[in-house]
């Protein structure tokens, strides 16, 4: 008899805190038992040997973005996917991002039709680069509807927001209730250096992290942490590059601030080094912040394992490299600052962390679990439906083989970058089988999910958004109320 | 049809990650399903409205210890396990201490007999008041049988171990795999400060806290990691009482040791003050590390939110107050030196966890259960059998009603002390039932385990006994062979 | 025989490092010799039982400057420095600004033309609020021709400069050779704030605390370091007013950099309290940074101790209370934003301070003349012409009586204010006679010196403003040339 | 007309805060005047394009101590202090050492009388080994006479003392007004590392750095500062090695203890890749604690330039090399642990000093007075009579030429040890003029003092020695008197 529409049976279920053998069973696309010898399923699928992971939650990725000059997003939301689910992940959170000068409602209208074609779910952060009051206004019912946390950027022209701008939306975050994601660097800064270099004719992609060297984000990220301390509001910081960011983000936890921080695998693999490559190559590793050194890799796994950094996102940025309208949209030998920023990770970020963390003992199995999905999934709201193996959460799975042994290609991504930083790398553990809501949609590197099964994920009130209640000043910094209570 | 032994139905489970709504089946002692409208069972509990939490791992109670002079450890077996399952804990590891200069071994035969009429599970910790090479050569054996932690102290007459001594069983735990937890004070700090007090008549119970002020503690937290630091060996320093002692953990974790933290609750509730209060009721409140200041009570909930301590025990030491074999040992004036240490707490380690932490919002359900049951498990080996809810587990399980508003009060607490600390104290959430190993042993206050259902947890090697295998000598300070690898 | 034009006999003399009973003599203004017994003098001055100091460098005084909307700085060169001749000091540094838009040069010129009236020596730091091509071009010859030192603004509307402004700024200063001094707020912030207060109607003196916490403070200047790193161009931070801010001068001088931290005495003697005073008596108090807490005040001390703080300055600030172009220009009642900045403080400075810290053994007397005339002296290149008393120097001296106890009054303080912060404070140790360049200008609290008699001190290149030549870039951040050296 | 014994005409004077052009005169042994063409004087010395500085104070050297075994001290007081002018140091501070089990008194008297030869002046430390009551009774007397520092051990068999025995030495330099001076290592961990080594049979030199690595220091630094800030007593800590133990030091002064810090050019020089030199000539270099990394070394020069440390002493340790009572006791290849420790020192001091920090631009040439004149001299209780350039105080001079060029041989430095670990090294800037109290005692290398022309310095009560008066507990810890402050 089939209780179940599917168990997946006798693997070795984890948790971020758990792992532990059993068999999981899902109907109607959420796990409904997790047991011993769970009775009849109309399918089966043998985990024995395996993993059985929550499928990924990647909280930073951008995908079918509009085009900003000549520069395409290569991935479609099918395509984008379609990677993640080639690398376990189950769930995207991408972004919406105001045109400024134009509001944010229509931009966002048509990125959730975009997104409708996705094989997985997915949520947005909205990008604000223009807050005015209007934009403001107009941000209230969106962030009411679910889209529960903003993107803001304190660099790159155009999009970079000033500290009253910031203060703006950070205010507004509190008083809806959002998690306000930062991009932190300084902008005038990395305008100056790049001037410099500039004239001084140093201008190859090497140079990139000239430009923007560790202390750019060091500034950044300590102002960004005392204006969010002023308004008591959380923000996650994106995108930790090395131990002196990282530093401020624990100087402030040490302090209670609600104040979360991300990195990525490329800050945990790469180095400044590598946009030295020759022929251009150096190019496809041209991503902001500037990767570092080793010693601030593994500063950072130490800052992952106190749990200082407790997110490991892939800022998927799809820029090809052969082509006019990826990285070589200003020619063969542009200047660095004409190169679009980002790399490609999405099918990437698990294996490579898996096979880097898990299986060469820097973290253990729980930890990665809670790095790349539990994590992520509480800071953004969408836990417990999504970012465990849970009785009533959805059934996004991963099945993990973790003694394959596997040499990156980039064939194997299904992405459309045509390369990956890590072509040629050999990992260790492999996702071999991928579920969204109990349907399998990867299968041993087989792209099977349809298109349009993806739903969008609006998310409520949480828990990571609400403010300390601790103030630095006498009042509400926000409401203006007097307090008795004072830091 | 029953196909389980017992159903805990339609209760919020919470694991140290996850909390959900589900039924919890088990049978043959062990959690063998959880899920949703799990099939029938030959008894079911209803936890409509309830919390369902792993019980409560104690990894520091001092129960049934021998008697030292004319001091006696008030709690049997029973009692204390009583009084634990009351408290909604189901695992103690409690201590056979060495007698100095007779060997470990018969100690510790008596003691299994005595804990043989537990009511719940139990391992023992080895105190190691002696490490001449004859015990060294005797622990070995034990520690591979399952005794895979030992303890030693930095103060205390007769028990002090010097640092050559501390040398000595670290370097035995890592060889064997043995986890060592340390009470840590500056012994000839306190005994100086002890014996200017007396000669100027300041030996009232409040005196007691001026004879160890925080530095003291800090000092030997800074001494014996490094100790630790330099033969790679895995720590646990027991009851961090404030900010000082806390600050020297976080920076060794911060470099990346294997130092952990623990805390009781009293140094989250007391402080120094208490010891003043009249007619030698300070003397309830005496302990080691003294309390401290409600600022270090707030740096502590700080520094558990950014887990640099991760397990809150109790510290259980039993000692009765108007009793002659008790904290009126030397009478009723008898100077703090002569006084007994130690504070009862197995019952009201969690309640008192739950309502200040969880009820006021200072951590959340799953740090709550981390911290009192999933940690410690983890840390000492007892995990995944103890320490969650989770297939597989055994089924040591509290039933808890968050809502329930209760006024402590001694005679709840099934222990054969004659007071509490907390005597009073209101507190909100209660655990009203708790199961070891399916069997239900307190219901609603009344306790109905039975003596000698508990058994021994050996405990065989684990990850977080094994070495970072970075040393700070260009040598491995224990075996000596020569590494390229240096710090 | 009159070997000397001058002998102060009999003195205890005391420089930065030591201190020693000898007879100073002058001759043409400078001192040329120091010795026992020294030869006949046209004049002698008796100092036995009294101590013989270097005269003040007060190297942060706002004096004569132009209006500002109805606002009139109360003080011309002639009762500033009479103020400041009554109080022991013999040289400060005010500020030329530029008016922005306009150049820098008309409004020095015509600058110089006031301070010419000056009873003692002057130079004048250079505010940049406009830093365009033009304004830094014509920057260049006013700081070679002796005006080696500029201000800039992080707050402050009109005044602030951005980011890449401030970038202009220090890059200047590294090619030609200067010292940047910053007043350090986030300027955005306190905009923010002041709005909230403004639309909660929280406007009174006390709530000018309230708009600019000292995170705001900190933040600024963890940035302006950062600034400075870049570039590697030393720069000194205004009146720190608290421990947060300190802080962050001491990571940066840990780290190597060329960071100098200042403060004031009313950050030592003052706190948020005073600006609460009733009848608008809050607003002879209001200066920012805003005065804190009693422990920011001691941990000021404790930065002074360490060395982090090197200079005492005043900030002299004239606004009158009881005017309607001074504290009163926004009329009884006005909002905390409409109220003058700034409390006078030249004629207090040194008596407060040496009150405070010699008498009450905070610090030596060494660190007195090393905080309030040799450092302030050697910072801005003056030395050691100026702040010792050493052969060669000019012969500006203090006199002071260490025992006289004095109850400060305002009448006492020859400045052109109508109120001081010190009224009724009683200090012990007082200047009772002052020279410059050997010329008595103070006796007795009667000022006798000559107006006209200070001359402008142009300042060459000196120690404190070479960079470090140590870049967190691998490029020279102000030339580009490429370096092989990294951080 | 004679005036003066002695005029210093025309130099360049130098103090811990000026650098001036002047004259020094000098009659009867002190400095009577300093000042511009002074009047004529029995004898003159030239000193145009010269350097003139106060003679070096060298606070840390062995000299003529009892033999240990068949280790031999190989300098006499006469050689020693010969070699001290010779580098242009014109006060030495040794020790003398109690024998363990006897008294103190004698071994002073012994010592007294060995120093009468010395050349120079010079003052003892009083070693303490073994702190009875007897022995603390015996030290009163002595320390009231002038004896005003103790030196501890916390390592070295025979002399180290245990905590409790550390305590009573601080009481009793608390009670009299004595600096308490620190060898700073855990003896217990060098002592098992030293073992392990032993059986692994890595025992040359070199692997003396390898049983006494940086934590074993930084462990012992703690611990001392933990024990003198229970007790408010002051101390220095010796030869501070790199920057783990630095930093301990710093984060003491920072929450305002009175904790000063050493270090010696060796731990700015060397490093422990010098004790693998081929053919034992590591055994040269072996010194405790261990010379470290270039990292450490320049982390030392960043703790110099902050201040953390004040003095740089030589710890004159004269082991003759080729010489079986010297380094070579236990024969050509002798393990590590059987080779005297330490490096000869007293006539590098300066000029490796000066060559490194002055002329290659690392410090400025007042602080490397202060470093290695004023600031012992302040601590020590010399100070103004030694240490400065002062009138009145001793005409302690060294005149150098700041150009020189020299490279160093071990023939220059009139000690009777046959080498120095600088034999080669090429310096800038060397000391061509040595006088004691007015007496040339070195001329170009010419050793020209007369023997008994140095005096014992008694050193009355100083500021350094004072305690804060700030305690831990809220009774004094030495007293026992209750307080209403606390910390």
């Amino acid at each position: 008899m089939a209780n179940y529409d599917l168990v997946i049976r006798g693997g070795t279920v984890a948790t971020a805190s758990d792992t532990f053998q059993a068999d999981v069973a899902v109907s109607d696309g959420r796990i409904v038992a997790i047991g011993e010898n769970l009775g009849g399923a109309a399918r089966e699928v043998s985990a024995v040997g395996r993993l059985v992971l929550p499928g990924g939650v990647d909280s930073h990725c951008h995908i079918e973005e509009p085009q900003v000059g000549e520069i395409q997003n290569a991935d479609s939301f099918v395509s984008a996917t379609s990677s993640a689910a080639a690398g376990g992940t189950t769930t995207v959170i991408s972004f919406s991002q105001q045109t400024k000068g134009s509001g944010i409602s229509d931009a966002l209208r048509d990125y959730h039709r975009k997104a409708a074609l996705a094989l997985i779910d997915y949520s947005f952060h909205l990008v604000v680069t223009d807050p005015t009051d209007a934009v403001l206004e107009e941000l209230v019912p969106l962030i009411e509807e679910g889209h529960r946390s903003l993107k803001i950027f304190m660099t790159y022209t155009n999009v970079v927001l000033d500290d009253e701008q910031t203060l703006r939306v950070l205010a507004l975050a509190r008083r809806t209730g959002a998690l306000v994601t930062v991009h932190a660097e300084n902008h005038a800064a990395i305008m100056y250096l790049t001037r410099v270099l500039e004239k001084a004719g140093l201008t190859s992609p090497k140079h990139h992290a000239w430009a923007k060297p560790m202390p750019v984000e060091r500034e950044a990220c300590h102002r960004i942490i005392m204006l969010s301390e002023l308004l008591d509001v959380p923000i996650q910081i994106f995108h930790v590059s090395g131990a002196e960011a990282a530093e401020e983000i624990r100087r402030a936890q040490n302090r209670g601030l609600k104040v979360f921080g991300e990195t990525c695998p490329q800050y945990l693999m790469l180095t400044a080094q590598d946009l030295d490559r020759p022929n251009f190559e150096g190019a496809k590793f041209l991503c902001s912040p500037a990767p570092r050194t080793e010693a601030d890799q593994e500063a950072l796994w130490d800052y992952i394992r106190t749990g200082t950094i407790g997110v490991v996102s892939s800022d998927h940025a799809p820029n090809r490299f052969d082509d006019p309208h990826g990285k070589k949209v200003g020619g063969e030998n542009a200047p660095f600052s004409a190169i679009p920023n980002g790399v490609p990770g999405l099918a990437t970020r698990l294996p490579i962390l898996f096979s880097e963390g898990v299986s060469k003992g820097r973290i253990d199995l729980n930890t990665f679990v809670a790095l790349t999905s539990t994590n992520p999934a509480k800071l953004f709201g969408l836990h417990p439906k999504k970012g465990t193996i849970a009785v009533g959460a959805d059934a996004d799975i991963a099945i993990w083989d973790p003694e394959r042994q596997v040499t990156i290609r980039n064939d194997m991504l299904h992405h459309h970058v045509d390369y990956t930083v890590y072509e040629g790398v050999k990992v260790k553990g492999w996702p071999i089988m991928t579920l969204s809501r109990g349907e399998v949609i990867c299968d041993e590197g087989a792209v099977v999910g349809k298109s349009g099964h993806g739903r969008f994920l609006a998310r409520g009130p949480y828990e990571a958004i609400k403010p300390r209640g601790k103030h630095v000043t006498p009042f509400d910094p926000v409401t203006g109320s007097v307090e008795t209570a004072t830091r």
